[in-house]
This record gives C-alpha cells, structure tokens and sequence, in this order.
C-alpha cells in the first residue's frame, strides 16, 4: 500500500452512528441522553456491547485491575500500541457523545485500519477507562489515573461510591475486575477525540481543534457564618448578612477573570443560604469557587487574590468564612509533537483548525503522564454537554474520526 | 381614688412571668421556644389558657367570627373600649415573647386595674388576633386584618393553610369560630406592647421605643434565566450566567440601601440556583428582594432603582429577568398623640426612649385603619426573634409593661 493510498483512507461515517446510536440506547434517558453511571448494570450493557465490537473485528481483548478494557491490533502483538479511547460511562443527565465518541471512533478507526490492511510498526489499541465521569465514584478519570500510576490499585478498588457501594465489590459484581496489572505499561503513544463541551469551536467556525492541554483546577467550598436577623428590624450598619458575603463572592470572581483575562474562567456554581427566607437576613452562606487556568502559577494566583478578598471582606461585614479544598489539579501540557500533528493533518484535509487548551478533565491528561499524549476536540453545538441535547453535527464527527485516523495512522506507522 | 394614687399603680412582674411561662410550656420545643402555629390543636390550647385567664378575672369574652378573642372590663360595658392586645399564635421556631408578651402584660394591666378599683371613662379591652404570623395562613396580620375590615370575612375564611387545611373549617374545629360580626365596632383607641425584634434599642441602651409607624414592604421574587455552561470550558464573554446576575442584584440592594441611607433597608434572603453544582454555570436563580421604608414614596423610589438595574444587568449579560410581587404594604403612621403619651409616660417613669419605626408587621398597623393606634416596644437581646433565643430581660417587660399600664389608663380615664 502506497503512502497515497494510506492517506486516501476514510472513516464510514454509518458503521460510526450506528455504533453511536447502539450504545445510546443502553441507559437511554428522554430528551435522547443517557444515564450509565460507572460499574451500574447500564454501564456493564455498555461495556458489554463495546466488547463485543471490539471481538468482532478480532482485537486482541485486555481488562485490567480497576476494570480499563484495551482491544488491540494485531491480537498477536505485545508492544507498547498507539492508542486511542475515552470512556462510556455518563452523568446521571448526559448526552450520546462525551466520551462515547472517543471509543467508538478508536473502533472506527481500528475498522478502516484492519479492513485496508496498513501496514503497521506499532500496534493499535483502543480503551475505554473505568469511571470517568466522577459522578458515581470520586475523583473523576479514575480508571485512567490508576492506570498511568496516579493512584494505587488498593486506593482506586476502595473507593465508595455516593451510593455506599464499593468500586472493588462492583467490578467484580459487573464481570470486569480484569487481570492485566495496575500500573500498566505505558502506550507508545495516546490520542483521544472528544467533543470540546464548550463553545469555542462552534463561534469561531472551526471544524478541529487541537488541544494544547488541560487547564489547572482550583475548587474551594467557602463556608461563610453571619447573623440571622429580620430583615425588616435591623439596620444595615448591624447587619452580618453572609447571603451579602456569598454574592461579592460571586461578584468578585467575574472581576478576578476579567482582571486576569483568558484563559483564566471563574465560576460561583453553588450558592446555598440558610435559612433561605425572603425576610430573614442570612446566618450562614455555602459557595463553591471553580479556577481554572492553564498555567500552574496563575492557578496559584487566582486563589490567592481570591483569599485575600474573603480575609477582607470577613473583616469589613463581621462573619467568618472558612475555606476547604474540594478538587486541586495543575495543569497539564500535551505533547508539541501530537499538537502540530493534529494541525497538520486537519489542514492537509482543507480542515479549519485551532490551537485551545481543554477546560474540562479527560483521560488524556492522565495518559501524560507516561507516554505523548493528545487530543482532538470537535465541535459541540452551543457548547451543551452533560445534558441531552449534546449534539455535534454528523459532518464534524466524521471530520474528527478521520483527523484521528490519520493522526493515529502517522504515529502506528512511524518507525520511531 | 386620686390621680397621684393612679400613677403609683404597679404591674405585677411575678405574675406576668407566670403567665408567660405557663403559656410557654404549651407547643413548648427544645431551646425553651414555642410552635403554636395559628388554629392547630397547640394554638387551641394556648387560647384554651388565656381565656381562662380572662374569665377568672371576670372580663367579657367575645370571640368573633374571624377567631379573634376580647375579654373587656367591665363586663357589662359596650361602649367602645380603650384597647390592647397582640397574638398567641407563633411561627414554627418561635420564641416565647413575639405578640404572647402583647396579650399577657394586657391581661396584667387589667388585672392591676381591676384591683386597684381605678374609675374608667372608656372600658378597658385586651384581645389576642387570629393568624398574625401568617406561617400556616397567608396573609399574616389576617385576624386583625379582618377586625378592621381590610378583607372580607369570607376571603378570611376561605383562605387555605400551607398544609391544605381551610381557615374557617380549623376554626371551627377547635371551637373558636365565633359569633361577634367581622368588621368588629372600632376601638375607641389601641395600644400594643411588643418585643422590637431588632437591635436597635439594645445597642443603644433604651428600654422603651415609641414606635411611630410600621415601615411600608416590597417583596419582590426574581426569576433569573440563563444558560446553563461548563464551567472549564465557557470563556467568561460566552456566559449567560443566572448565579452571577443574582450575586450582581444582592450586592447591589446593599448598595442601594447605603446610596438611600437609613431607614430604608434592603435585603436578598433567598437565593437558589440550578443546576447548583460547582463546575457548571447556573441555568437559573430565584432570589427575593425584600424592600422597606418608612416613607411610601421613597419604597416606590427603592423599587423602581431595583427594576432599572435589572433592567440593565438583562441586557448586560444576556439572562431573562423576571419579577413577581410577592408583597406589597404601604407604610402605616401611628397616631402622633398616642407616639407622644408613650414618650411622656416613660420619661415619667425614668426610663429611657426613643422613636423608632417598626421593621415588622403588627396587629396594630390594621388597628391604626380604624382607631388611633401606637405600640411600645422593648429590648430585644441581641435583636433576636422567631427564634426559640429570642429574649428580652425581666426588667425591660416590667418597664414596658408598666408603660402599657399608665399609657392605656390615660387613655381609659381621659373623658374625650
């Protein structure tokens, strides 16, 4: 086969929906989302499914420790793959694309390789990695950190989920408590397609982007303890209103982007008062603050300027606000190699295409820590995701399945 | 018996403790407060007890047809009398002051009356009103309301309680659906003793408060609609973020009410967002501004700088903002030589005053639509209400009750 020909290739754009369509209807929840909430009974029907596609097209078919499933090509081969996956675990609301896409474009791909009949230096491999989303069974890329070694096999089989059930116990209820070792051998190298889940592709018109990394996350739960008080009696120089604190909070941290401008996001997510009444003054105030940027030290920053308001505004209205850690990730820069070649190959199929940096987690980020690691974003109509009404318009999945079958194609077939 | 006698007379403080003790212990909960929410089976019991104080004191007792209860001296007297009162009803994590204090220093005062064999121009009347809480029937103020006739006895009735009851089926139930007619004959003139439920009194070291109005409200509820986001992913220009835009409208009533200067005041008690999570930007806000003023006009100013600047914030940052009235009362003046007898007794007395409006509702303020009204207040520790906390100490009920006593027998012997 001819480098042209290899080049010539396509993904089936059909073969593609209908997979997505199939495992869509596991979990399937109205509005067209889905709910398969990791090692759940709807998230093994999707397992299974995936499986066995993954047998049909006769890869070789590895589960490991915490439940990660790998199929290869050719089965017979041992060396470090390039690989490719996501995860098809949802939210309890998600969409039919976060993460499914990723895998079932990995087995796309694996299709169109093995049906041309490329010849290949490194194997191929798709994965899907266990409890990605978090929802169910915290941290989130759970199975993707255990995995590259981010935390011990002990540590991720111990977890509980929000349900009291154990990750352990579930694995093996569901038939995927694999014997393949955690850590394990790192990947020759790991590209992964997911939709953006925001709106950057979609406003600027651009069909691929590739990603430059993950941004750095900062989570803090902020406690603020007032005064209850009527609100009708009491004058507002004696007022300790912490429902007051929690929206300069909120007020705050729009000016905080603003000030350090992009990438840097700030959010005030959750705001909860109590007692929550129209004429009482509030007693205690619970907020999180969600930072996120892509250099480490201006996460360091945020935060910072962001204790420093709260130490000043406890002083100036008299209440008290504790802070506590709920999530603290730096950021991670994806491999130059793997990002110029995702523009390359976009480009070289008349695609627009854009540098950004991922603003959510993927299993891609814990992939880099042991092996190059990528990723290319397509775009999400609106910028919905975790919700029913995701949707990315079919010309830029199959834009995106072949962006990662060339991208895939170029380092499988690369000597090196 | 000759004037200087008269301004010796005494409440008793042991028997009023009593009084407020005894009635404590019924719907008694933990932290020494009370729920007797208006017309369950613990308000009947309170009701129960008063009326037995009454009766052995040998007063007229009068139930009419909206529940509220008046016992007059002397009995046999029907010509208009000198009124005082409050209510025994309390919210759901009441103390054991709010309103009860109202009817049982009234029932002290006449008790001190009747002994002391003092000669009365006007009879002398305490009452205790149906429903002034409002916690399981709107509107608060509803008994009064009704007496005074600003609703009609058949919309009082029908008025349906948060647990589905209807007002004028409890009433009957446990035994206080009277048969004196709604409207009632006007007093000849109402004065209530209340705890202030603010901390005005206390931080400034004044015992009795010669309330001069109740402040006019505007409760306002917000309904904020934007677009729910991924809070990594959605740069801060793409946001329509309702979390953000109830932040900006708490900070800024705090604002407004500072710009305004006292007494108006502004307060947002209530905030809940949707999705409520910390990585996604809220798709929704319900917030409640509540409004007051003493003056009417200044309550419509307040209102209309809040609409404008929600006006604004809609078009700033792309969110729907809709309102709903959820209240709305003019502001109430209490009669000027009722205000003025309560200053001159309590100076008489050596005891500290000051003029105050009132933040919350009361009783008097449907009293003030027909008769000449006013009301004492006396210290709240630590501004404390609808709270089982709530406290005002024994010395302050004596002066307050004491000014009650001379205040409503200048009135009850005054000829006019």
């Amino acid at each position: 086969m001819t480098r042209a020909t290899v080049d010539d290739l396509e993904i089936s754009l059909p073969r593609l929906r209908a997979r997505l369509d199939a495992l869509a209807e596991l979990g399937a929840i109205e509005g067209g989302g889905c709910a398969r909430l990791a090692l759940t009974d709807d998230d093994r029907l999707g397992r299974d499914l995936v499986v066995s596609w993954m047998r049909d097209l006769g890869l070789r078919i590895d589960v490991d420790e915490i439940g990660n499933v790998v199929g290869t090509w050719p089965p017979e081969r041992t060396d470090a793959p390039v690989m490719t996956g996501s995860h098809i675990d949802t939210v309890a609301t998600g969409g039919r694309f976060d993460g499914t896409l990723g895998v079932l474009a990995g087995i796309e791909v694996l299709e169109t390789v093995i049906t041309s009949g490329v010849e290949l230096a490194h194997p191929l491999a798709v994965a899907f990695f266990t409890d990605e989303e978090g929802s169910r069974f915290a941290p989130d890329m759970l199975g993707s950190l255990v995995f590259a070694g981010g935390m011990s096999l002990e540590d991720g089989l111990a977890v509980r989920a929000v349900d009291g059930a154990l990750l352990g116990e579930e694995l093996i209820r569901i038939g995927y408590a694999g014997p393949q070792p955690c850590p394990a051998r790192p990947p020759h190298a790991y590209v992964e397609l997911h939709i953006e889940q925001g709106p950057v592709l979609e406003a600027e018109a651009v069909t691929i982007g590739a990603v430059t990394g993950v941004q750095g996350i900062s989570w803090t739960e902020l406690t603020i303890i007032g005064q209850s008080n009527h609100a009708g009696t009491t004058p507002m120089s004696m007022r300790h209103d912490a429902g007051y604190a929690a929206a300069e909070v909120a007020s705050f941290v729009r000016r905080l982007a603003a000030d350090m401008g992009s990438p840097q996001v700030a959010t005030v997510g959750r705001i909860e008062l109590h007692p929550n009444l129209v004429n009482v003054v509030a007693a205690r105030a619970t907020i999180t603050v969600d930072l996120r940027n892509t250099d480490e030290e201006l996460v360091g920053v945020a935060e910072r300027r962001l204790f420093e308001f709260c130490d000043e505004l406890a002083e100036r209205e008299g209440v008290s606000i504790e802070r506590r850690s709920l999530a603290r990730f730096a950021p991670v820069d994806f491999d130059e190699r793997v990002i110029a070649l995702v523009e390359e190959i976009a480009r070289a199929r008349g695609l627009s295409t854009r540098r950004l940096p991922s603003g959510a987690g993927h299993d891609a980020q814990m992939l880099a820590r042991v092996c190059p690691a990528g990723m290319v974003f397509v775009p999400s109509v609106r910028g919905i995701s975790h919700n029913p009404a995701e949707l990315t318009a079919d010309a830029d999945l199959e834009a995106g399945a072949n962006v990662l079958l060339h991208v895939l194609l170029r380092l499988a077939t690369d000597e090196r």
